[in-house]
């Protein structure tokens, strides 16, 4: 198992952190996306400081804390579009998230009172992390501009995204998004494909698909978006979400105060986040 | 007529600066978001460097070259839902923008090539821009909240916003998005209400309303993204556009290599961008 690249609490801030096993080393960088923008992300071991540290004894924050550009994907899994009658579609569904909505792997999500949402819902989606600037990317300038993965939760406002035809509003409250625990290098896993995806809420099994189901994989995606814009060290592109979710069941289901909600991808790790609520 | 808050590039980068008619003051900002991180815009003289130039020897950056959020509305002038036959909405219709996106009041919007694009549309809009950090404001919190007004074209690839349900594709192409020229103080503007707005292309006019005909306001926009996130000092807020963009002519008329934009709102000043075709 390679090193994990993540970004950890500390005194004043954050720092970047190599996480291999239970020993956390800590770089001299700030965070994550600023050590993946000075160097690739095989080549952090020279930024070791010699702070060492137990994983039982640090804190996760959000990977990435502070990314140029958070890109979400919706309608990707090709068992959930087609088991929703719908048809595959020719181009990703793309929107944003704001870096304001971001916590850590362990952090509350801070969801509203229920007069302002009742219908909190959780989206398991493996999310990519650029690793150098791509612009008008070929496949294999694509992968070759990914540093890793790494796990969102892409929490949703389903009354506050389905007001009107634009879903930001329900995409982007503010404190809960959980990113990390770590990022995965592409090295050891390629494109992303073939990797089991789960969420769970207090313990109970709501989603479970594989990497495989995505219509547009990471390099299509990357592909697709450099077009648009140049993809940046630290940017996240989450690749969307299979079914499972509350919103599609029957009856639906909501998250509340004090659910448990357990995010975990195969060969990356795994979210545990316990919702609060929080007045606005 | 008051200072207006700029940013103009210099060797090495940006500086904020005031602009008094034809006299620009350098400030100790690097940017105009930076001082409004730092200080009302009400007082900033005291940030005067005592670098003095003429506004015909400036170049105007993005004013807020990297705000923490850029919200735009769409669907939001009443005379244009009205004569689209549409119902006035009852929530603002969000989405975002990458910062990536900005370029300055003069700067040449970089369209890309006509195989890539060919329906690159203009949009006049006011820009609120946000002075101090406001969440879940009450209307006296959020006009306390809004530093000023800029100008804002949300230059819009329609090719690219409607090949899905979402428009970010469209809305974020890189080097397109001119805003500026300064920031008009709320001292002097208000709610932002009464305004004229126009787009011309090439001198002929396209677009002509006025903000009395905003369905959400600056203050209803405040309260309602506040919600969702804090609104940071320097994030902005572009109200949306009315009748006349090039998508809804008959026929329809999109945007050239070499054609001339000039956005203008009362009280606050114009943007003149060129469009340049460039490779992406």
């Amino acid at each position: 198992m390679t090193q994990r690249l993540a970004t950890i609490v500390v005194d004043g801030g954050t720092a970047a952190a190599l996480v291999d096993g239970d020993a956390v080393s800590l770089l001299g960088y700030r965070d994550a996306g600023d050590a993946l923008r000075s160097a690739p992300i095989d080549r952090l071991d020279q930024a070791r400081t010699g702070d060492e540290r137990s994983i039982s004894d640090v804190v996760f924050a959000p990977v990435v804390p502070n990314p140029s550009k958070i890109v979400c994907v919706g309608l990707n899994y090709r068992d959930h579009v087609l088991e929703m009658g719908r048809e595959l579609p020719a181009a990703p569904t793309c929107f944003a998230k704001f870096s304001a909505a971001l916590i850590g792997a362990t952090d509350n999500i801070e969801i509203p009172p229920v007069e302002v949402s009742d219908a909190v819902d959780w989206e398991v989606e493996l999310c990519v992390v650029i690793g150098s600037p791509v612009r008008n990317a070929t496949a294999a300038e694509a992968i070759a501009s990914i540093a890793g993965y790494t796990i969102m939760n892409d929490i949703s406002m389903r009354d506050w995204q389905t007001r009107t035809i634009q879903f930001l509003a329900g995409k982007t409250w503010e404190h809960c998004t959980p990113v990390g625990p770590g990022i995965v290098p592409v090295s050891e896993l390629g494109d992303g494909s073939g990797l089991a995806v789960s969420c769970d809420v207090n313990g109970v099994n709501k989603q479970a698909s594989n990497t495989d189901e995505l219509v547009f994989n990471a390099v299509d995606l990357v592909q697709d978006l450099s077009k648009v814009f140049t993809l940046e060290p630290g940017d996240l592109i989450a690749t969307g979400t299979p079914g499972g979710v509350g919103a599609g069941r029957d009856p639906k289901e909501f998250l509340k105060n004090g659910d448990v909600v357990t995010t975990t991808i195969e060969g990356i790790g795994t979210l545990r986040n316990t919702c609060v609520q929080t007045s606005i």
